[in-house]
């Protein structure tokens, strides 16, 4: 049951020995994270590394943004997640040799990501260069239950002969970045950003206090120690502007232990002043110590307790699924949790990939996850959202429209994309956002927050559309020369997706403004303006290609060139490395879900028939360079009845990291893809929908799946499921009485009494193929060992070819 | 008759008194050039200036295009043309007080480009700080006979009463830019940009070598000198590394005179060493010191009245488009009459502006022009293209395509456009190079021409287009996503100047190869091959709105939003400053003529009822942004019956650099625009055409004009036309008998026979008007004094706002 460098468990990623070649990997998967802090899986010793990786969520730098030749509309800077302070490391000497694996002899090695626990665990069997063995034992957690702190316990014992050991716990600002991560126009700006405003040490406590360099943005970090030691142990400690250490040193006798747990606080403001956050930061760590290790790591198992009875995906007949399943909501959960009112950003905290933004992967991927499983993360990501409107109406009135029109990519809320066509034309990010408003309000009659947040959000989205649309002769409401999902096309007129996004917001806008017309009147919003909206939503044009019998991506698009891929034999790279814009936007192909991905959110606008007919033209051209795309293909294929197929994608958005599959894990994980994991198994295997106001079920698993049950929470109730090949079982855990649709049947379900229902037999359909040579990842063939099996996926959001790899 | 700052004058350009204020201006009107050389009117002793300007074509810097998101196929460096070494000066000191007109007292200064003359002439009246009176004459010329070399005549007198007289005659290199100038990011490049090779001084000659850092282009400048004095002049010369001068001292007497005629020579070179650049620069100089100041100066004038013989234009009626036609004129013929093979850039040798690059500005502007006043100049324009043909190979292969793509922009060949809407997709660039041959083979017969580069031409930019298109299922043959002469739109499909420009291309490129065929074959066409260009040509796709009955621009632009120009009161910028290019891409506005150009271009498909239905359709949205709208607007609205609108659009290109129109003629004279004078006149008032095989007219002339008669050179002929507004008289200057076409009805001109014919009335049209705020600048209103009366027009073609201004 192994693949490559690790072991297949139900709860847990292990690593078994040292895969050096696959660092910058393995610090991606390990990374901890509550996302308000994340620490990637670097060793604690700092080296060797693949990058160093300390980060704060919204903590960033401003980097000016270079244009060739500029354009009206054109952010001028961007913002560029850093690292902060490193307070992961703890250097080890034994008898004066610094324990570093690259020198002396390993005869073990092992660490594991514990799903549960919540903790990065390793161990270590070490034998110096001069002989003397020893133990080190270390977990590390980042603390879901306080969030300013993470900790590390570590153990180092003398094996068979007595040592001498020196600790040193550090902290280290401006730490060398490796050369990759160095974009030579900002290199000067990255070399060393942070400018230091004080160092303290004092007994086992050391805190350093920064500022970014062009941001401004202040950043306090703080460690403090406990022993744990049957032996004398001699500290000391110090500081200097961008170094801060404490040392513990003693002698080992045989089979002897020491103990040191490390406590490591941060805290980070643009308003605060620096003698706050240095306050902040030893508040936490008093707290901490008080706390203690042993509690603060029973707490964090008991969060994940919580949070797996409300989350967990139980599947039977593929363990390797189970274990990425696990491991995608774990990675799903770290980035959101305590994100509160910060964004999600596309890597989570575990890597710089996309320069640490949040895209509409959020609202349109993790949100649908967090709304079902942690509905409290996903309001606080839409109140993220909410607080950055005053940007997204600036944005707005900017390129001449009205409402709010909200980044393609940032930290803060400014748009940081030097790319027009994203930055200035892919407005669906905006409907995504009302989109998860409305999704969250269904899914928790959080009436309150509706009327708080929601509404305004609602609103200003709505205003936007009507900015955006005009009425054509025939009365068609049209929105011309926008970007849509699909990263091969832009400035399509009338994106059937981006259409209908609109037409669902203005709708919604305009229910919510009914339903809290007092509120609504607050935003200036009168009858007119929502008869406007109902009016334009009711006469949305959607593109039909009637000679071909099929929903077009966009107006023209089925006429276009198809893609000759007999001439372009696959290769590893991506299209959009190998042919310009021009080619991939004139052309019949297609980067990610876009049409299909309409047919998943919209479905109810699309009879059976056309959606498989619509499925089965697009996915012969639909080449999967975004890893944003299997996911949203498994759904839609499980819909329509191509199971096989669905269970295929499933597998590859739930293996792109633990298999490497787009060869830049390394940057980070792909946590949309992640989110696709839960998505697919619950929107495509049991099919879930929400469209109306009644939850929906039209369960088919695929053949290679015994049975799969999984929970998840809808207004104020916990549901539970349980798929087998036959039937579906409802089980209402907890909350009142609810009416469930199980395949276009309503029935009720109480506490007392699950249901059980047959799900139909699959209807027989002849396949239905990728694209030649994009054939679905299918899991056990992939290893990850840098040489996939099958041809990566990768995901470059037109990220700079030059920027991070 | 004095409009602003200059004079109305038939064969001249005047300034009377100076205008210190709009020295940027009349730096570029002012500008000398012969095609090889450039030098801005800049005055003698350097200072004042707006910007200092020396420039030779094709001696260029490369500086980095920086990407803010980089894609497949962007280029990564540019070319911009630089000052090079500084010959112009000419430093005079009157007892120990410096000739500067910002100090003492100036009472009287004129300066007079002399269109005839060829020259820029100066008269100085000018008392010293000290009270000192001294008259100063220069004459300078760029000879058009001696292509290497300029030469300034200087004379100063010493008036009332004796005056010690310094002239210091300098070479100077790397002079320092105005801020403007300096991009921030491409500061340190352009600061300094020549490196020094070797200095030299000996008697009277002194000369500089250097290179460019980045693009290691060579140049050698030299100065020689011939001194005219009754008394005696001391003399001394002196070098160093950017510098060097030679110095002449002498005492005049009350009324005496020195003269001082400076030559100034440079060589450049990729290729050549610096010891062979030096010995053509002091070969250069000495065969213009035995040519002498007289002689070159009636070079001057016989080249130009031969030239005249050929280009000019008599307008009687309007003495305010008399001048500026010739200024027109004069322009178009000093940027390229010895450009020989090298590039015509879009502000000919006159300023900075769009770093120095060549656009399709040449090959669809000023080619139209050259090809019937100047074909030897034509010829070499398209053999320059026709040298960086493998560039333009190499650059269809990098885009996945055949054939060959030419650039956007360029100095010597490559892709310099970071826009890639602009640099991967305007592939109508490459049409109108085809057509530039196709259009210079049918006026002079060349078909040695044809066979040797034409052919070439025509096949590789035939293979593009079949890359290009597809055959859709009704079998038309379409082309994408492409971006046409309209800057307001971008990424159209099937935009229909890009399909018939296709067309065209295909229909030729085979009658050229079935010409040819051996030759052809040299190039790997075959009969399979000819008929696939054919095939494609006759299948090509022309959108049309049947509802709306006009042709569309492309596919689905009569149905984008139209502007509202009601909400967006016209103001001093273009749209492109105000508004994304979303906005403007996906609404019915228009920055320059594409459909309208298609009109003329391809007018022979379709009626003349189409034509006037089109125009119509297209005006009310046509802004004009671009100063290459107005003379094509002009064509078509004279040959679709609207005179008056016509006659004001000529007017707007003609003064569009006298009156600084586009408030930019700081950066050099727009080339297009002053082209499309001769073309609004002969094309639009004229009627000429040249579809078929015969040359036809259909003379309308304006009513505010009485008469205008012109030349133009066709297969060897040399035809004059002479327009009332009653009939046009044809006249056969010289040359064999030739069947012409007068408004449809052809008959035979020959030597003997002049031929009269009436000009029908013009119909009745309503009156069509372009958007409001932005009509047509009629001329004496303007004023160049910095406050148009009326709305700029500028033309930006997507330059960066932070470069050039």
């Amino acid at each position: 049951m192994k693949h490559g460098a690790l072991t297949i468990e139900p709860w847990s990623v292990t690593e078994r020995g040292l895969h050096l070649d696959l660092l910058p990997q393995t610090e991606s998967l390990f990374a901890l994270s509550n996302g308000h802090i994340g620490l990637r899986g670097n060793l604690d010793e700092g080296e060797p590394h693949g990058m160093p990786g300390t980060y704060l969520n919204g903590y960033f730098e401003i980097l000016p943004l270079p244009h060739a030749e500029a354009g009206y509309g054109y952010p001028e800077e961007s913002q560029s997640l850093i690292d902060v302070t490193n307070g992961k490391i703890m250097r080890l000497l034994v008898d004066d040799e610094p324990f570093d694996i690259r020198y002396g002899t390993l005869t073990r090695h092992e660490r594991v990501l514990d799903l549960r626990d919540g903790v990065l665990r390793r161990d270590v069997d070490w034998t110096s260069p001069a002989g003397q063995r020893v133990r080190v034992r270390t977990t590390r957690l980042v603390s879901f239950v306080q969030r300013s702190i993470a900790a590390i316990r570590y153990e180092v014992t003398a094996l068979e002969q007595g040592a001498r050991i020196v600790l040193q716990s550090s902290l280290v600002a401006n730490e060398p970045l490796p050369e990759r991560l160095r974009d030579p126009r900002n290199a000067a700006a990255l070399a060393s950003p942070l400018v230091s405003e004080y160092h303290a040490d004092d007994a086992l406590d050391v805190s350093l206090g920064h500022h970014a360099r062009a941001s401004g943005l202040r950043v306090a970090a703080g460690l403090s120690h406990l022993i744990d030691a049957s032996q004398d142990v001699a500290t000391s400690s110090e500081s200097e502007p961008d170094l801060a250490r404490v040392s513990f040193s003693t002698e080992l006798a045989p089979d002897e232990t020491v103990t040191v747990v490390k406590l490591l606080a941060y805290g980070w403001s643009s308003q605060r002043s620096m003698p706050s956050l240095r306050d902040q930061v030893d508040a936490a760590l008093h707290a901490a110590r008080t706390t203690g290790w042993d509690r603060l790591a029973t707490g964090q198992r008991a969060f994940l307790d919580d949070m797996w009875r409300r989350a967990d995906i139980e599947i039977d007949g593929d363990p390797e699924l189970q274990q990425a399943a696990r491991f995608a909501i774990f990675h799903v959960m770290q980035s959101a949790a305590r994100a509160e009112k910060r964004g999600i950003p596309a890597k989570g905290l575990t890597g710089r990939g996309y320069d640490g933004h949040t895209f509409w992967d959020m609202d349109s991927y993790t949100l649908p996850v967090l709304t079902y499983i942690a509905p409290d993360a996903a309001r606080d990501a839409i109140e993220w959202r909410h607080t950055t409107l005053p940007m997204a109406k600036a944005r707005a009135h900017e390129l001449g429209l009205s409402g709010a029109a909200f980044p393609w990519r940032t930290i803060e809320g400014q748009e940081c994309s030097g790319y027009w066509p994203a930055s200035t034309a892919a407005f669906h990010v905006t409907g995504g956002i009302a989109e998860a408003v409305r999704r969250y309000v269904a899914a928790t009659d959080d009436r309150e927050f509706e009327q708080t947040i929601g509404l305004e959000l609602l609103v200003e989205t709505a205003r936007l559309w009507i900015a955006l649309g005009h009425y054509d002769a025939e009365g068609g409401f049209r929105i011309d020369g926008v970007t849509g999902p699909d990263e091969y096309s832009a400035l399509g007129d009338n994106n059937t997706f981006t259409n209908l996004m609109a037409a669902r917001n203005l709708s919604h806008a305009a229910a919510a403004a009914e339903r809290h017309r007092d509120r609504a009147a607050d935003f200036d919003v009168d009858e007119d303006e929502v008869a406007r909206w109902r009016a334009a939503a009711d006469a949305i044009v959607v593109p039909f290609d009637t000679e071909v019998g099929v929903t077009a991506q966009c107006d023209g698009f089925t006429r276009y060139r198809r893609w000759d891929f007999a001439a372009d034999p696959a290769g590893d790279e991506v299209l959009l490395m190998r042919y310009p814009y021009y080619r991939l936007y004139s052309s019949q192909v297609v980067k990610q879900a876009d049409l299909v991905f309409a047919l998943y959110l919209f479905g109810d606008r699309f009879s059976d028939e056309q959606k498989r007919r619509d499925f089965e033209y697009y996915e012969p051209m639909t080449v999967r360079d975004s890893s944003l795309s299997a996911p949203i293909q498994a759904i839609v294929a499980a819909e329509v009845g191509h199971l096989d197929l669905a269970y295929d994608y499933v597998k590859e958005a739930a293996l792109i990291d633990l298999r490497d599959l787009s060869r830049n894990t390394s940057d980070g994980i792909h946590l949309a893809a992640l989110s696709g994991v839960w998505l697919g198994v619950v929107a495509g295997f049991a099919g879930m929908r929400d469209h109306g106001d009644m939850l929906s079920f039209a369960p088919r698993l695929p053949r290679a799946l015994k049975g799969i049950s999984f929970q998840m929470m809808y207004r104020g109730r916990r549901i539970r499921i349980e798929l087998t090949q036959d039937a579906a079982r409802y089980v209402l855990v907890e909350g009142d009485p609810l009416a469930v649709s199980h395949d276009g049947s309503p029935f009720e379900l109480s506490v007392d009494t699950p249901v059980t229902l047959a799900c139909p037999e699959p209807v027989a359909l002849e396949a239905v193929s990728p694209p030649p040579g994009r054939e679905a990842v299918r899991g056990a063939a992939a290893k990850i060992d840098g040489s996939p099996a099958s041809r990566p996926v990768p995901h470059r959001k037109r990220d700079a070819a030059d920027r991070i790899p």
